[in-house]
């Protein structure tokens, strides 16, 4: 059994708790928050589990050899690192690190220790995702022309972290699970609306090598919830509407087919039928657990490894940069 | 009467000329295709009419007192200043011409010759838009802080213009109307997936003085049809979904209120009440017809005068100028 | 060629004079209308066919092989009998007579005269509803288990006719059609909320030897427009929504199955793929003039032959004896 | 304080206790279930309550003043009838018995005692419900001429009552309140498709003496789930739909009207705006629970007292009694 520490009960955590209690490799030993009120909560549901406010209580316990981290942003980095120094696991929520440099860091950090580093981009474990990321592989989709996202709701505006940080890493970490590769370009425009806080709305656009142009509408201050991502192949479309409980996904056969012996009227379009696979009800989040459980006993190597969390926060990064300045186009760090 | 002649009857000429028909201060005088086979099919439905496919016919005509100009973007200029030097009064379709150069020298011939010229922003004219402006003007919506629009589609390629020029073009014109000033910045990003055809899809956002975001996703290649408008108002939100045949404008009584005693968590949201005026089934275009015939009487200043038509194209020419930079920011001319 | 007569030109007809002027086997020879209002509307569109206010002229008239009655109900008998007395081929409106004893008559007499009387369920003659013909008849759905249909709006109170006689006689001919086979009970519920009119709302619903149930809700004062109906089978089940222009029909691979090992919990839940084929889009009625054209000329029995015309009749009465009964069961007339 | 202790921990009662729970009226003295794994399910989550599988140990509990009972239906009479006989008082599950002459001797005995009997009918204290109650009250929709509800899934068969009694239920206790009297006269088609199985489907249609019909549409094997209310009024209209999150009731400024001057075309079409009212997030069951504690207390009459309940029942065993008469008119019994 790999003993397990939940670090971090605030909104998330529980849903981690929840998990690793219920995985059969997992045996969780210890829970802490900083906050007393936070973890006596969450111990109240765990009786007979260490509960602690001392991340350094932790690091000493013979019995853990991994941490789940998931706590705010800002302090990933200084956790992560921490643990991995006296020999932990660490599986870090999204986004891996508040910069590059610090993922980057914890990668060079678990590799010398061979120890794990993994990132919860929970999408990416999701039935739908999984899907979509089947259907391009196989190609029955053709060439990927574009992905774009709506993100958007009238939300929690995040204290510590902007919405591109909180809502546009989801899409980046889908696009980087799915594509498999770094885009070449980004730019940003990013607006607050409340003054003192952090922006609330943002328009991303990511451009690819091939052609293939990515773009997110993230926004805390819309009238309605949207989540509906479209993928535009060259052979069939996708529509993925996480809202909806079922026909999430739907794959329309129809495109435009170019008839290369006409001169004047050469784009014709092709209408078939629709699609909505069935898709199982598995949580996506014991899908996580499961893997982060794989790559300690197996090395397996998941797909959201620390490599994925700092090509998403490169992607984090370079919005971030474009958006100081007004949009203006970004080259991702490689 | 005035004595109209409509030129170009593709796609939208035949509506121009039942809304002429139908116009109690306008007598059809003459229609006129290049295309006989064009010409033909609507002279059948005219009978009477004089129908030509020589230009010089019109201008020769002493009867026709004013030109409505329905043909491809590339040829609205020229034929429109040859009007406007023989002393016809000019409705042109959008956009109204294919450089703001050219418009410009239009606004100055027809000023020169105390002659209207206007452009058909018809959906300016639509009874959801108009009432838009009625709720950004009332400041019920308050401080408008975005425009969000998704138009898109499987649709037509258009030959002698993109994407942009074809449909971004629409919510220019709404913008111009709504906001009445004309943006600070234009980015944009375009993408052609079938080789040798004009740009399919587009990013375009626009910055405004006060913070106002506007953003248009525009695309030809979409599974299916959408054209779902979003304006966020410090007060209200309106969504305007144009598909829907009832409730094409919803306005959401929601938005954030900053608690100013507090300094950890400042945002609260308010959600109240949603409301969907009821709208006339007034036909846009009859609407456009009129305001012609007002500017020719009365010289009233009709919404899409000249000055709105040569905004638009400025800021269609700052979208490409951007686009070509692959989304780099563009200071529309002024 | 066939000549053909188009009586009755107030909302419908003018859609049947098109699709005879559209079909490559009828001449059209004469319109005609009561009204001379609507006769001369249409005789514009038509110039130099026969327009006339006496029906008289059309069965004189030896030019005339057919004619397509589309009158109000209550006519339809007397004009479809003299037609056929006098030699003449006939198409008529749905319902087919005012009275199943009307619409025997009309059969028998064209039977007697080796003509044609066909009645005008267009329903049937969609891509739609010919897509469930094929899939129930395929038994991929499996067998038949309900038939319910929601057809209601804020709609036109017909003066001739109530709501079931208006609206239900829809769906009486698409399960005549898709069933083939009468049912051996019907119900009916009506109710007329304005003082002096006819029922403008109800629910009908009728039973079927086998266990099948078909259930209808007519109703002219809904708020919104309705055209959703569920056909729920052993193995799939059909959601077919006519007001979308896309995905009309969509498949669902639903369903339950029995356990027979198990004596406590023995239902479980089928749940899988949903799927949505395309459809074409060509205009019902022009499948309704061809099969007319077909019928005269061939023989051919056509999916809406008299016969189906008459059982249709038989449903709406027994609907029509159970309302005023209040909703007291009633086995149609055999 | 009230001293509570809850029978039957199925799917519903632990709803009931986390209320009790959370009600600061009441203090939760035990809980009971006959099977010894829901009991201890329920008991691991509440520790130190008295949990026994022994109904006898909370009748000569001193402690417990009232009993809630979430049984099977046809238990709820049994255990209610004891605990009134013994002194406490009684919230029942919906349907409140399984006949109609058991539910007046549940009144009866209350009486007798000078205890209190309510029925837990949920949707009664919905914000979306009351808001409808208030609608109606007030008199804004204008005299009702139809509630029409449609009810629909692929769910749960339920092995101790059918469709009717599971999902009817709902609707009757909803119009019950709403309507404030009973039918006079009820209708009922129901069908089982799967042979030994309760009835999954139903047609219930009721008529009230002035002209009112309610209609419900209740179905355990549909591809989709609907819960969909139209409530038409003379005036107004409403569309109650319980399954969108925001939204759930709009209110249609639409009807017809009759022009008393003519009387060739007398009925026009009013349509006006469309009000989406903000309905509050309360949880129904607290106000259940508090309804319950004030008619204890206080002796409020809620609105939902034994004599709802009767009247509930008496629809339900009249729409039985017509379902195996294949849909025969019954009357209620008065």
């Amino acid at each position: 059994m790999i003993g397990v520490a939940v670090v971090g009960l605030g909104y998330w955590g529980p849903n981690l708790v929840r998990n690793v209690l219920g995985n059969s490799r997992m045996q969780l030993v210890a829970i802490c928050d900083y906050s007393s009120e936070n973890l006596q909560r969450m111990a109240a549901k765990v009786p007979g589990i260490m509960a602690t406010t001392n991340f350094e209580d932790l690091l000493s316990n013979p019995q853990i050899d991994a941490l789940i981290i998931a706590t705010s942003v800002m302090t990933h980095y200084e956790l992560a690192i921490r643990a991995l120094k006296t020999g932990k696991h660490v599986l870090v929520e999204k986004p891996m690190a508040h910069s590059a440099e610090c993922a980057a860091r914890l990668i060079e950090e678990a590799d010398k220790k061979n120890l794990i580093i993994m990132v919860d981009h929970t999408f990416v474990y999701t039935s739908a995702v999984r899907k979509i990321k089947e259907l391009v592989d196989s190609d029955d989709i053709g060439q990927i022309h574009y992905y774009d996202s709506v993100r958007i709701n009238l939300g929690i505006f995040q204290s510590d972290v902007n919405v591109i940080w909180d809502l546009a890493v989801h899409d980046f970490s889908i696009m980087d699970y799915i594509f498999g590769r770094a885009p070449v370009q980004i730019s940003a425009i990013a607006r607050s609306h409340v003054p003192g806080q952090p922006d609330n709305m943002a328009y991303v656009t990511a451009l690819y090598s091939d052609g293939l142009v990515a773009h997110c509408h993230v926004n805390w201050m819309a009238p309605m919830k949207v989540r509906t991502t479209l993928i535009g192949g060259a052979r069939k479309m996708i529509v993925y509407n996480d809202i909806q409980s079922d026909e999430k996904i739907k794959i329309y056969n129809k495109g435009v087919s170019v008839d290369s012996e006409r001169t004047d009227l050469r784009i014709n379009y092709r209408s078939g039928d629709m699609h909505a696979p069935m898709l199982d009800n598995v949580e996506a989040l014991s899908r996580v657990i499961e893997a982060f459980a794989d790559a300690i006993e197996r090395k397996a190597v998941s797909p959201t490894a620390g490599q994925c969390g700092l090509r998403v926060v490169k992607m984090l990064e370079a919005a971030s940069i474009s958006a100081k300045r007004l949009g203006e186009p970004v080259t991702p760090q490689a």
